[in-house]
């Protein structure tokens, strides 16, 4: 098939190469001109457009596919210069980080003018090219089935994994790596979820490394007065233990065994001690409409919301707050802070 | 009554003073012999001591009365220094912040040697002198009752509070501001959960403050990357909101009206940015033990737990955590740490 | 001064009740015409109006003053139907539980037709009639002004608590517990956080309270078998906490006394097991609206979010995690539900 | 080698059995005989034995090497047992799931008589027949080194998992999935500490797919009423999500993929409602163990006390805090519960 590809950064060049390699024709386009050359070099892509018109111009095939891979807060302005140019019937498929809630938006205007809108949900990162992409799909029937063959080749394929018993005769892309999750924004309320299941994963180990990575304490002295407590038995906290050892153990046999642990032994084998980390973490939009969903929905989810702020805190957010806690330890006890 | 105070530190100094000022005779005792004379200078103790076998024997009724008020980590060696002095049916009062087992424990071994062993949570800070102390009392039925008119002199007195309807013929001291809570422990325990249940409600005005310092947060510039989710909708967060006045608004009227917020909105008038304060919180013993306790009960703690771990956050000791989400994230999508 | 009072519920009769005997003349309407009625018999109102038109009309002052109190669901609807009777420079005040988004959007298009729109969040429940109202309002600097004799008779006064040191020369009206906070919307923003901090402290009580409530568990027998941990020190956990007396013990002289604290003690003294509640706790939006202005502002709420959650928990929102919990356990270790 | 298994329950008899079949000798010792009787027929022990006293004595070869795999709270009296048929220099190994401070303690006892004390912490639950056991050690470096023959055994191996890059010339056992990680207690710390991060990502899963669980709520209708909000957009939460193809879905290619998500899929296709489950999740120690030890540590642990106290909660052990809330609430604004 035949598709544009608007936003050739290092997500959209290697979904457009696994496309082209695959046989595909990819028309590539990003705001700098030379970014555009440089991608046909690499043979990331099939051909380079100088402008939204002349990617549309040069795709021959119709309905028109355009996927859309910029930043989320840039969807609807290239949505809206691309309108002109396309004709009735014209996919618009946003394999960024949108919200859900503005595909149904998107999705709701585009239909006045006979363009019909997908969103999908990516997952894979940096190492998409080689293992593939996780694709959470949602839009109209047909649409996503006329599409069927790009989502294919994009996604990890069925030997990625282990067959699931019981799956043998169930039919179905899922266990390729792809999905049609529903109608319009399914694709990225499935993405939302996901991201905010990775941020609790991600603080679920980072939370027990870190207890081991204090298991020392016990070593150091501490100070006796009226208000710090003695840490209470120092002698069962004198274990110096080795991260990158342990990380790489529960990789096998372990229940806690995944692919973000295989990540974590990697990067902890290079540094032990992360010293080329400061740890202020950044979070991207998911992790906080997860948890707004889960307040909608009324349903608890103290484990997501825990690991979003932890990463708020890590970016020193609730300074005021402990503040407030200091100025109301000094007001009721005479505290002073060390 | 006559009592012999081992520990006239700020907190011991003004409950001796409430005690003298009562009629009631208190030798008092601290390793530092200045602080004993400069005590005796302020009329805060009826005579000083040199030593802990001074104390007991200038104590000239029996059975003696020994109120320790020195920190968690030197109870035990006090007692043993103090134990060679005593006569069977001496009681001894732990008046600061002990864990529950140790008094249980203390007591087993006190029992051996015909020494009454009374534990007492108190609560009232630096504003106890003035206000009363709020007394948590484990221990001996017959004990404690013998112990009434001192307990009684500490506590705020009924007239602290407006009578709880329904209360007008049930009697008891609760209404007085002290309590006997139950066996050996039962004190401290009481006092434990009242700490912990006070980090929690720290926590809440602290967060809740934090959410309204940064409601302007829709005045300041924001990126536009594919990293960072755009702010959802800035013109929602446009207002400088003025919390010394906000503070002071809901001291009357409102549900969340109590001391913690009288002495917030004293500290916030004194400062309203509270660049006074750094944010590293201290946490000093209850506050751990009481989520030890819910874990020991099975009983869930999300709160409690979660106001104790912002304090260990405020002194950064998520630091490692943090780097290993840093380093996940860079493994699996080539982020790097802004 | 005068004013049309929309909803005459609870709420509403009490706060008219409370404005007619202070000599302000106040018609009321709700949609049940023996409401109405009552609330004239009782006093509570001037005289009572049969629709949204008639209350306009039986107002002589311009500009007409028109206080809401009704649902949030309510209100744009009762607005649309008020605005063709209104005249310019009339004022609509929004006394119930709205979104402060809502007041921006509704303030804006009310501008358009020179209608003025105030928010004003009021705290106090059942008890204000007695206790008086905590305002918390936002609007145009004269309107707010202009509104200053009703604000002040609905609050509670500067005597309902003493004087915060430091006050005596600064003026303001938050120390008579009404403060006009902002520009639209400011006045429900603050309302908001404020119960987001209820909930959070209401959380702290009972979750510690729990913990009293369970501190007989060493008493239970606990089974021995390779799934369930032994109970690790039964010894320490056979206490019968008796808590009608300790929540009346912390009311005086305690860090932890609070009105929230005095209606806990006055619970307790009617019902020592509270077995006249089922424990489904309902949730009204601010505390959820309080969280999502959490996550807009990228600042950590762990407290607020937990109470929240705590609160869907209760109504069993947790349900289906909590079998695909089971489902994994039994999964991988072939554990059976008990 | 040869070895005595004490305890040949599921997990018992798996581990002998992947030990015959390599070679070892395993004398196997239950307290029922047809169990022992059961284990021989199957070939998963050696041969049988009557009592402890008869375990020992058919070990031919010294030092003895007993392997205890019984519950933890059995553990000090099958030593107690054990002792006196001991002999200098034989070694025991707590397979089970000790809480490591009663290693430290148990190691030290045992000591004294010349007995040398091994914790080996061991993951792999029903599956470790096939797939290995992931095994976390603690003890003396001479004796884990004498024992490597059954521990590398019991272990997946190295083509469990792909190599982490740069491990090519790094040793070590981590990588064939045991390892030797400090002195006694290490191990079960380890453990502990892995089985607090199972919970939090077992809880990060369970949260996400209650979210999408609840996906479709805008199509129910919701009252109206003073106290409840409104759903703020029921047209965003529109969707029936099929969690079967979900799950299976991020299987491949996903961030999120892991072997306890390919055990979910597994439970979701089988049951997709889980209507076999009730909900009612248990825990077994080494879940609040590891929160205890963050507590200790003074490091926060928002996510894995989050996870465990749901488990608290799915087994209603908040209903007397949830009654705490419906009462205040009563109290305040005079609401009833639904």
């Amino acid at each position: 098939m035949e598709l544009g590809m608007i936003g050739i950064g290092r997500m959209g060049a290697n979904m457009a190469q696994r496309l082209v390699r695959a046989g595909h024709k990819v028309v590539g386009y990003a705001r700098t001109a030379s970014t555009v050359e440089q991608r046909v070099k690499e043979g990331a892509i099939s051909s380079g457009a100088t402008s939204l018109e002349d990617v549309v111009n040069k795709l021959s095939t119709t309905p028109r596919i355009l996927w859309l891979m910029v930043p989320a807060a840039s969807v609807d302005d290239t949505i809206a210069q691309l309108l002109p140019h396309l004709s009735p019937n014209d996919i618009i498929i946003d394999g960024g980080n949108s919200n859900y809630q503005d595909d149904i938006r998107r999705a709701n205007e585009l239909k006045k003018h006979n363009i019909h809108y997908v969103d999908c949900g990516t997952s894979g990162g940096v190492w998409g090219l080689e293992r593939g992409y996780c694709e959470m799909i949602g839009g109209e029937d047909e649409i996503v089935k006329y599409l069927d063959p790009i989502f294919k080749v994009l996604a990890p394929g069925i030997e990625a994994a282990s067959r699931t018993e019981g799956r043998e005769n169930k039919g179905g892309t899922a266990e390729y790596g792809y999905l049609h999750c529903g109608p319009h924004g399914a694709g990225h309320f499935v993405k939302m979820v996901h991201n905010g299941i990775e941020y609790g994963i991600m603080a679920a180990y980072a939370e027990g490394l870190n207890i081991l990575h204090h298991a020392n304490i016990g070593k150091r002295e501490h100070q006796v007065d009226a208000e710090t407590a003695p840490v209470q038995s120092p002698e069962h906290y004198q274990y110096d233990m080795n991260l990158p050892e342990i990380t790489e153990l529960w990789r096998r046999g372990s229940v806690i065994s995944s692919w973000l642990l295989d990540l974590t032994a990697h990067a902890l084998l290079q540094s032990p001690d992360l010293s080329n980390f400061s740890g202020r973490v950044a979070d991207s939009g998911e992790g906080r409409w997860t948890v707004k969903a889960a307040i909608d929905e009324g349903v608890p989810a103290h484990v997501l919301s825990a690991a979003l702020y932890d990463r708020f805190e890590s970016r020193n957010e609730a300074e005021f707050a402990n503040k407030i806690l200091s100025a109301m330890r000094f007001e009721f006890g005479g505290h002073h802070e060390r």
